[in-house]
C-alpha cells in the first residue's frame, strides 16, 4: 500500500506548493508533539503546516458515506478547538486540499477483531497527506492529526512530522454499565467520541444488572418494562447507537450477564429464577442470591429466543455472557435444582455454572455469535473459540492463553477504583506472568478494556470517572510496549484532557456546576475555599466506600464532595511532585520551597475559610472531617517545611512518630466522609526530611 | 379565582399534613429568597420546606400535555439543582403531591399578548401550592418555585413564602439576530429555557439579514438555498422551535428586515432589488446600499406570497418587517425608481421607504398579522394598530404613544454593546419622557425587547453576551417600578446566573474552555494568567470595536481575548464596591485595604506571569498590550493605595495628573485589543484620595 502512494508523491508535492492557504510559516523550533496514544513511529521534522481559514480537507481513494462523515467531523472539531470557520459546504478537489486522506479500500461490512487499522500520516509546511489500507486507519489518522494541531506564536498550526502507526492490541475496549446506574444515549454518544479520540475501538455495553434491565425486547417486552423503572434503550436507539460507533471505528458488544447480576430480569419473568419470586429491581449494591434456573429447559427456551433477537439487533461477531459473582444461595435452596444437578452427575454449583454457561454459549454460537465472558467461565471443556475478559488478575489470563484460549485484561483497568493514571499505565496485557507466554500464546491476547462500574456515578460525573485516565489506558493498549514513562505521559495528559472536553466530554467541567450545587452560589470568593478542597482531595479508592456512611442505593444522590472530587487529584500530584523535586535538591531549590510554602499555606487555612459556607449548606457540612483533616495535615506539613528552611532544630524521632501518627489519625478522620488526602505521602516526606538525620541538612 | 382556591384550602391542610416527605423542617432563620424578577408582592414567612427525594408534583384543575411536559422538565431541572433522584414515572395523587398546581382553565391557542400570566405561590413547612388562571400563570410560577429551592444546613428546601406575582408589562423579549452568524436550533432552544426561567414571554427571531436568510421558503427556495452558506432553519425546526417556545410560555414574532438588510434575498432573486446585481452573500458588517425595488410591483407579488407562507408558519398574531436603516444609494442611483417616486408624487427617499412599508404592512395585514417594525416605520398616516419598536431612543416610544401607537422599548436594551448590567436595568420603558405620559397613554407602551445582534457572537459566545444580564432586563420588564436597587439586583445576580446554568447556558462555563483554546493547555497553572486577564477585562462598549484592528467579517474567528472576556467583569465590579467601601470609611477599614491591595498586587504582577505563555500562542500574545495596561494601570492604584495605608506624603496635583494622563493612556493601550480595564475609575479614585487634600487622611 505504501508503494501506491509513493508513486503518487511527485503530484502530490507539485499540488501542494499551489495549495491555497498551504503557506509555509517561518522557521523555528516545532510546537511540541502531544499524542496520546503515542504512534508506533514518529519522526519530528522542522517547521510546520499553518492551519488557518483557507484549510481544506479531501478524500482520494475508496470513498464512502462514512468517510464524508468523518470528514464533517474533524472540520467541526477543528473548528472547536480553532474556532476558525471553514467553509465546509463546499466540495474540494483533492489537488487543493491542505490535508488530502487517501483509502485503498473498503472495511469490512462490520467491523472485525483485527482489522487494519494502520495509517501513514505526513506533515510537512505545505501540506498534510494521510493514507490507510481502509477506512479504519483513516478515522484514526484523522485523530492524530487534530491533535497535532495547537496554537503558536504565529497562528494555528500542525508540526512537521513523519507517522507510522498502528495499534499494539487488536481489542482495545471501554466497558460502561449502564445497569446500576441508567446511562442515557447522549452521554454514551460523548463517551464515544472521547474512544473515537484515543483510538479505542469496542465499547462494551453491560446491560443487565440486578438493578436493571435496559433494552428493549419484542420478544419478552416484560423484561423492559417491568426491569428498568422505565430507563431502557430501544432499539431503534440501539441501532443509532451501534452506527455512531461504527463512524467511528468502534465495535459494540453488548453483554447480557447470566445467570447471576439477573433479578432485574425476573421482575417480569419470575420463571426464569431459581427462586420462588416474586422479585423486584434491586436497589443496593453489591452480590445478590438471584440466578437463573440451571435445571429448567424453558430457561434455555427463553434465552434460545432472547438471544436470537439481540443477535440481530447487535451486529457484532462477540457476545458477552457475563457470568460472574454467582453465589449459588438460589440453587441450594431449590430442592429440585439439586436433584437435577445430582441425576446429571454435575458436582459442585460451579460444575452446575458451567453446565449453564455452556448451554448458553451453545445458543450464542447457534445464533452466529462468539461468546465472551467474564474469567468465571473459562472451565475445563469449554470450546477454544470463546474469549475470556479477566476481571479477577492477570492469571486467569496466562491460563487461558496456555491452554489456548483468546483473552482480554480487565484487571487493573477498573476506573471506578479511584486509581491513579500511572497505577492503570503500569498494567500490560503482557506483563507480569504473561511476560513469560510463548510468542505464539501471547498472540492470544488480544487487548484489553477499561470498565466503568456504575454504583457511584450518573450522567453528571460519569465523564469524570472515565477520563482522562482512560486516555493512559488507551495508550497502553495502543502503544509499543516501551512506550511507559508515566512522567511523560502525565506531561501530556493535561492536554490530551482538555481535547476530550473539546469532543464534548464534561470530566473537567462537571466539577463546578457540583461546587456550585453545594455552595448554592456561584459567586467566585464564596466557593473558593470548597473548591480548594475539593480540587485537594479523592475519593477513597477500591471497594471501600461501602463501608463509609450510611448504606448507599441507587436512589442515593450523587451530589457529595466524594463524588465531586476526581478520582486523581492534580493539585496534590502537583504537590507531590514538587516535594520529590525540592527533596531531590537537597533542600536547596528556595523557589521550590517558596511554592510548596504557598500551596500549603492555603491548604492549612482552607478549612476556617469554609466554615461560613459549611454552615449555610449541608452538603458542604458533612465534609467537615475532611476539611478540618486536611487543613490539619497541611500544616503538619508546613511546620516540617518551615523547620527545614528557617534552620529550626530538627524534629526528634519521638517527635516525628507522633506526627505520622498524627497525619494517619488525619486521613482516617477523611475516610468518614469517604475522602482520602492523596498528598499524604509528601506530607510524610518532608516530616522525614526535617528530622534528625533527615534527607536535607539543616542548618542550625 | 382566589376565592375558588380559598374553599380547597382546608382540605389541602388537612392532605399536607399527610403528605409523604412533607416534613417540617426544625425552625430556623429562613435562607434568603433569591428571586429574579422579583415577584409583585413577597411575603415571607418562618421556616422552610424540606425538598428531598420523597418531593412529588401533582396537578389539579384544568389538566393539558403541555402541563405535564412542563412537570417533567421541573423534576429534571429540579433533579439538575439537587442531584435528587425523583420517581418521575410515577402517577402523583395530588393528595400527595409535595407541590401541587391548580390551573383554572386552558389558554389561547395561540399565544396572545396580554393574557393572564399570574400565579400564586404559597410555601408552607408541609407543603406547597400553585395556583393560576391559566397554563402561563402555572409555567412561572414553577420557575418562581425552582427559584426558591436552595441548600440549607439541613438539606434542600423552600423558605416558607406566599407569593402573589403577575408581571408589569405584557412583552418582554429578547430579539437574537440569526442572520450574520447563524445560531443553530440547539442554541436558541437553551436560551428560550433561560428566557423561561426569568419569565420573557416573546422570542423576537431576526431571520434575514444582508449576511444570511435563513428560513427555508417553499414558494421561494432560492432565498436559503443561495442566501444562507447552507446554513437555515427548515420549516420542521421552526415548527419545533415555535412549539418549544410555546411550552414556555413564549411567543416567537419571526422578523423578515425590509426593505434594507435584504442582500441575502438578492442572491437568489435579483429581480427584488434596486440595483442591477448580481449579488453576493453579504460578508462584512455595516449598512449597505442593497434595497428592494419599491417601484416594481413584482416585489409586492413576491412578497404577497411570501408572507402568505411565513403567515402560516409562524402562528402569532405579529409579524415584524424590520424596516430600519435604509441609506437609499440604490434608490437614487436607479433611474426608474426616481422616475416612479415622482410620478407617484412621493416627496423623497424617506416618503418612498414609507411607501414601500405601508404597502407590506399590508400585505401583512392581508394574512391576518399585525404589523411591528423599527421606528423608522412611524410616519404620518400609518395605521394605529402597528407596533413600533424603538431602537433610536425612548422619544420614539414616547411619540408613539402621544399619537395612538402601541410600542416597546429596545434602545437601552442591546445585549451586544457590552453595558454594565446596572445600565440596562436603570432603563425603563416608562421612565424618563414616558414618565410623563398620561395613563391611557402609557397603557400604550407594552414592554420591551433585550436585543442580541450577532456581529460578535457565535454559538460559543452567545449565551455569554446575553446572560445574565439580561435577567436583569427581565425584572425590569416584569418587576414593579419600584424594584430598581442595584445593588440589591447584583446581590442576587450570581446566583440567578448560576440556575441559568444549570438550565443548560454556558454564559460562564465558555470562558473557560476560550481561555484554554488561548493557552492550549487546561493545566492550572498554565492558564492562571491570562485567567486573570481575561476575567479582569472587559469588550469595548457600544459600536467602537470596528475601529480598531483589522475589518472583521462574518468568516472572522471569534477565539481573541475580546471574545473570551465577559461585557461586565465580575472581578472589576468587585473591586470597584470595594474601593467604594474603603474610601467610605475614610480608610480606616483596614481589613478592606488589605483585600484591595491583594487584588491589586496580583493584577500588577499579571502581565510578567502571562508572558511565558504570550511566547507560545498568538492569541495571547496579540493581547499583550491590554495586559501591559492592566498591570501597569494596577501598579499605579496600588502605589496610591499604599501611600494611604503606609503613610507617605500624599500626592501632589502635579503627580495626581501626570497618574491619572498615565491611567487614560493605559486605557487607550487596552483599546487597541478592543478592551477595555473597567476597574480604571476605581483607580482614579484611589488616585483621589492618595492626593493632597483627598477623600483619606494620611497619616504623616
Amino acid at each position: 500500500m505504501r508503494s501506491l502512494l509513493s508513486g503518487k508523491i511527485a503530484v502530490f508535492v507539485a499540488v501542494l506548493s499551489l495549495a491555497v492557504g498551504a503557506i509555509a510559516m517561518r522557521a523555528q523550533s516545532p510546537p511540541a508533539i502531544n499524542l496520546m496514544p503515542t504512534p508506533a513511529k514518529v519522526q519530528a521534522g522542522n517547521g510546520f503546516l499553518r492551519v488557518d481559514e483557507t484549510f481544506r480537507l479531501s478524500f482520494a481513494g475508496h470513498r464512502e458515506p462514512r468517510l464524508e462523515r468523518a470528514g464533517r467531523r474533524f472540520l467541526e472539531q477543528l473548528h472547536r478547538q480553532t474556532a476558525l470557520v471553514f467553509a465546509s459546504r463546499e466540495t474540494v478537489d483533492p489537488a487543493k486540499a491542505t490535508l488530502l486522506v487517501t483509502t485503498d479500500q473498503e472495511s469490512k461490512a462490520v467491523q472485525e477483531l483485527g482489522e487494519d487499522e494502520s495509517y501513514t500520516l505526513d506533515v510537512t509546511p505545505s501540506g498534510a497527506r494521510l493514507h490507510a489500507t481502509n477506512p479504519l486507519g483513516a478515522l484514526h489518522g484523522l485523530q492524530t492529526f487534530l491533535q497535532l494541531v495547537t496554537i503558536t506564536p504565529d497562528g494555528f498550526g500542525a508540526p512537521v512530522v513523519s507517522i507510522q502507526d498502528r495499534p499494539r492490541f487488536s481489542w482495545r475496549g471501554l466497558m460502561i454499565d449502564a445497569g446500576r446506574h441508567f446511562i442515557p444515549i447522549a452521554v454514551l454518544e460523548r463517551n464515544l467520541d472521547g474512544m473515537e479520540a484515543v483510538k479505542l475501538n469496542v465499547f462494551h455495553w453491560h446491560l443487565s444488572e440486578n438493578q436493571g434491565f435496559r433494552v428493549e425486547s419484542q420478544k419478552y417486552p416484560k423484561l423492559h418494562e417491568l426491569g428498568s423503572d422505565g430507563l431502557y434503550y430501544t432499539q431503534e436507539e440501539i441501532r443509532g447507537l451501534v452506527a455512531y460507533a461504527r463512524d467511528r471505528g468502534i465495535r459494540v458488544v453488548p453483554e447480557f450477564d447470566m445467570p447471576g447480576h439477573s433479578t432485574a430480569w425476573f421482575v417480569g419473568y419470575p420463571e426464569l429464577a431459581s427462586g420462588s419470586g416474586p422479585y423486584q429491581i434491586e436497589r443496593k449494591w453489591g452480590i445478590f442470591d438471584p440466578a437463573m434456573d440451571p435445571s429448567n429447559e424453558k430457561t434455555y427456551k427463553f434465552l434460545n429466543e432472547f438471544i436470537a433477537e439481540m443477535a440481530k439487533l447487535f451486529p457484532d461477531a462477540f457476545f458477552h455472557v457475563g457470568g460472574d459473582e454467582v453465589n449459588g444461595k438460589e440453587w441450594d435452596a431449590n430442592p429440585s435444582i439439586q436433584a437435577y444437578r445430582k441425576a446429571h452427575g454435575i458436582k459442585d454449583n460451579n460444575a452446575l455454572q458451567a453446565y449453564f454457561s455452556q448451554r448458553v454459549q451453545e445458543l450464542v454460537v447457534k445464533h452466529g455469535k462468539t461468546p465472551i465472558g467474564w474469567d468465571e467461565i473459562l472451565v475445563p471443556g469449554v470450546p477454544k473459540s470463546i474469549v475470556i475478559q479477566s476481571w479477577r488478575g492477570a492469571d486467569s489470563l496466562v491460563a487461558a492463553a496456555k491452554q489456548g484460549y483468546r483473552g482480554i485484561l480487565s484487571n487493573g483497568y477498573y476506573v471506578d477504583l479511584g486509581w491513579s493514571a500511572a497505577r492503570h499505565y503500569a498494567v500490560d496485557p503482557l506483563g507480569d506472568a504473561a511476560a513469560n507466554l510463548t510468542p505464539e500464546e501471547q498472540k492470544l491476547v488480544l487487548g484489553g478494556e477499561a470498565c466503568m462500574w456504575s454504583e457511584y456515578v450518573d450522567p453528571e460525573n460519569i465523564d469524570s470517572r472515565i477520563w482522562p485516565r482512560t486516555a493512559a489506558i488507551a495508550e497502553r493498549l495502543w502503544s509499543p510496549a516501551d512506550v511507559r514513562d508515566a512522567a511523560a505521559m502525565y506531561a501530556r495528559l493535561p492536554e490530551i484532557s482538555q481535547r476530550l472536553e473539546w469532543v464534548g466530554l464534561n470530566h473537567h467541567t462537571y466539577q463546578r456546576r457540583m461546587i456550585e450545587r453545594m455552595a448554592a452560589t456561584a459567586a467566585p470568593e464564596e466557593i473558593a475555599a470548597l473548591t480548594s478542597l475539593v480540587e485537594a482531595l479523592e475519593p477513597l479508592k477500591d471497594y471501600s466506600r461501602e463501608g463509609n456512611g450510611p448504606e448507599p442505593t441507587s436512589q442515593t444522590p450523587l451530589n457529595r464532595v466524594v463524588d465531586a472530587v476526581q478520582p486523581e487529584s492534580e493539585a496534590s500530584r502537583l504537590l507531590s511532585g514538587k516535594v520529590d523535586e525540592y527533596l531531590a535538591s537537597s533542600c536547596k531549590d528556595v523557589a521550590k520551597a517558596s511554592e510548596l510554602r504557598a500551596q500549603l499555606v492555603q491548604w492549612a487555612g482552607n478549612d476556617a475559610r469554609l466554615r461560613p459556607l459549611a454552615e449555610r449548606s449541608f452538603l458542604v457540612k458533612e465534609a467537615g472531617p475532611a476539611s478540618s483533616a486536611l487543613s490539619q495535615a497541611a500544616e503538619v506539613a508546613l511546620a516540617a517545611l518551615d523547620r527545614i528552611t528557617l534552620g529550626v532544630p530538627p524534629l526528634s524521632p519521638e517527635l516525628k512518630k507522633q506526627q505520622l501518627d498524627g497525619l494517619s489519625a488525619l486521613e482516617l478522620q477523611a475516610h468518614k466522609d469517604q475522602l482520602t488526602i492523596p498528598a499524604l505521602p509528601a506530607f510524610q516526606k518532608l516530616l522525614d526530611a526535617a528530622t534528625v538525620g533527615g534527607a536535607c541538612p539543616i542548618s542550625k
